[in-house]
């Protein structure tokens, strides 16, 4: 198996080191051949190249068994809304070029950081929500421009049917394996894309008789999730919504830096953090790196097939922190700050 | 002073009654002249004329000095994407023809409701965040349709200049009044209509050298809400991220049950619950009634400039919270069921 390493931007790097290393561990422990290759993208492939996904990175990735990935951003790009070429342009060029169009974002809490939550113990205990994003699609894909001598600037969101029945589908398979709930979540009361994205899923919901389903408005998710988050078993939504729901729910888990996603579709699967490159540490190796180890078992699960493996990864996780080791982001009142680590040492 | 009462639908009749009673008590209290009258709106307006938003509605709406307002709103839409009347164009309708730009969402927790919250105690105390929600433009008012034979849907997001500047300005000035801190919210690093907000307000900016700003991507204020509401103070952002972001932010003052609204702009002023017509509890005079009343302080204290009066209303919501009574939406374990009172009963 040939594994693409593609760390990116900011703690990216840091964070995607330590990912690397449990692959390779498993590798030995389980006797597997993983070859690796590495790549750029985001600011780091634009300060290299000019260009946010060089060519030579797009064929490595569709020449790999699997991606492991970073993050890409930079606080320069941010400040100055009026720059040509950014490393987000990599990210979704990567996306949409390699039909990446199933976000995958589970949302679990370990039990040893219960209290890690700003929300209260007894609301997320037992919480446990896959997502289901939409990734090649939406706001993000649409046609963008300015028009009136600039002085209005437009983004079309759009969605065609195929494009939510694939996504759809892959929520109701999910479903099936687990609670059998699935809730939709769309803003059908005023947009004509979420209009069309029910009308889909009404009709898929058909063949699916054995998963409930709960169409939510996207306002009422955003409310929900936080006032009761066992209620949701998978949830199914579009690019843009799903962008700002899981990184809400990342708070169900205690902290972003716990939470890892696939993407997958028609070819070689992504596995990153959700979180960002996180420029305010990076460099300062207090990166919690859990989000790619956690990513890398994602991968050994969905690309390689090897559910032994990504269950060995998990577990060892788990372990760490029942040992009680803690990142500074995941770190409470209580903890010990002897046992407060850093990026590699946790790693 | 002539209000006019809009109830909508659902429990929006039930809880702008109470509102309504109140603003009665201030009058007969403080001796003024209040008029009333009422109107349709939503899909009782449908059901009596066919029409979301009756002229003879609009007209009584700017004939009015402000405007007490309920809900819109019927599951039997939700459930019909292909219906081509609904409840919502009365509402959104209603926000264009009245030039109603500026949505003021105040999140403050009352201390009694500390616990009734998902989230921590010690992470509220003392949150204190009023939201200003961009409310005639952006994707809400942008044309929409579909094409290839209905197979594709979309939608136009769209800010102009001048829109995104009468916003911003009213935020800089109101953060003026309070911690000088303003985070101003978009998700610049996708969206040509971010881009071009971070760029009017990054000017404003320095008309405001008292005021510090920071910008955020949506995703990131979703989090940062949940995970720390006390780092902020003044927030502005575009229609869409606005009502995903206040809703969420309902969790921070314990239900959505609690929260008020403005809407200004060009004319007469509609002040409204952020809740919804909530067909699930409506006619059970369980309807928690107390945005309508913090709105109808709203309306006394911006409409008005009743301060005193406006002061008097938010002082006996507090004094009701204080003596132990609660709505359903509201008591947690520890609520005596003696306590917990229906719609007229707290009201
Ligand atoms: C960096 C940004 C373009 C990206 C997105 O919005 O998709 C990120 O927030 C994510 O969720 O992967
Ligand atoms: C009913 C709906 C159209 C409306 C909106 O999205 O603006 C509501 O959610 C609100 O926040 O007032």
């Amino acid at each position: 198996k040939h594994i693409l390493i593609v760390p990116g931007d900011g703690i990216g790097q840091e964070v995607t080191e330590v990912g690397k290393k449990v692959l390779e561990k498993i590798a030995t422990k389980f006797g597997h051949d993983f070859t690796y290759d590495e790549a750029l993208i985001g600011h780091v492939a634009i300060e290299a190249t000019g260009d946010p996904l060089p060519a030579e990175t797009l064929e490595k990735m569709k020449a790999s068994d699997a991606v492991l990935f970073g993050a890409v951003g930079h606080p320069k790009y941010d400040n100055d809304p009026s720059a040509k070429v950014r490393p987000e342009q990599g990210l979704l060029k990567m996306r949409k070029e390699l039909g990446l169009y199933a976000n995958l974002r589970p949302i679990k809490l370990f039990d040893e950081l219960l209290s890690a939550s700003s929300i209260k113990p007894e609301i997320l205990k037992g919480a446990d929500i896959l997502f289901f994003r939409e990734l090649t699609g939406d706001i993000y894909f649409g046609e963008k421009g300015r028009k009136n001598n600039g002085d209005t600037a437009y983004d079309v969101a759009e969605y065609s049917r195929y494009e939510v029945e694939r996504i759809g589908r892959k929520a109701f398979e999910a479903a099936r394996t687990r609670k059998k709930h699935l809730v939709s979540v769309d803003k059908a009361n005023v947009l004509e894309s979420s209009r069309l994205w029910r009308e889909v899923i009404q009709k898929l919901a058909l063949e699916y008789p054995d998963v409930t389903v709960e169409y939510q408005f996207v306002d009422a998710t955003a409310m929900l999730l936080i006032k009761d988050p066992k209620r949701f078993d998978v949830v199914v939504t579009a690019n843009l919504f799903g962008d700002i729901l899981t990184d809400e729910a990342s708070q169900i888990a205690g902290s972003m830096g716990m939470l890892a996603s696939a993407s997958i579709g028609d070819g070689t699967g992504v596995y990153e953090p959700i979180h960002g490159s996180a420029h305010d540490i990076t460099g300062k190796g207090l990166a919690n790196p859990m989000a790619s180890v956690l990513s890398a078992a994602l991968l050994l699960d969905i690309s390689f097939g090897m559910k032994a493996e990504s269950e060995v990864v998990i577990n060892a996780v788990d372990q760490v922190l029942k040992k009680g080791f803690r990142t500074g982001d995941i770190a409470d009142a209580t903890t010990d700050k002897s046992m407060i680590l850093g990026t590699d040492a946790i790693g």
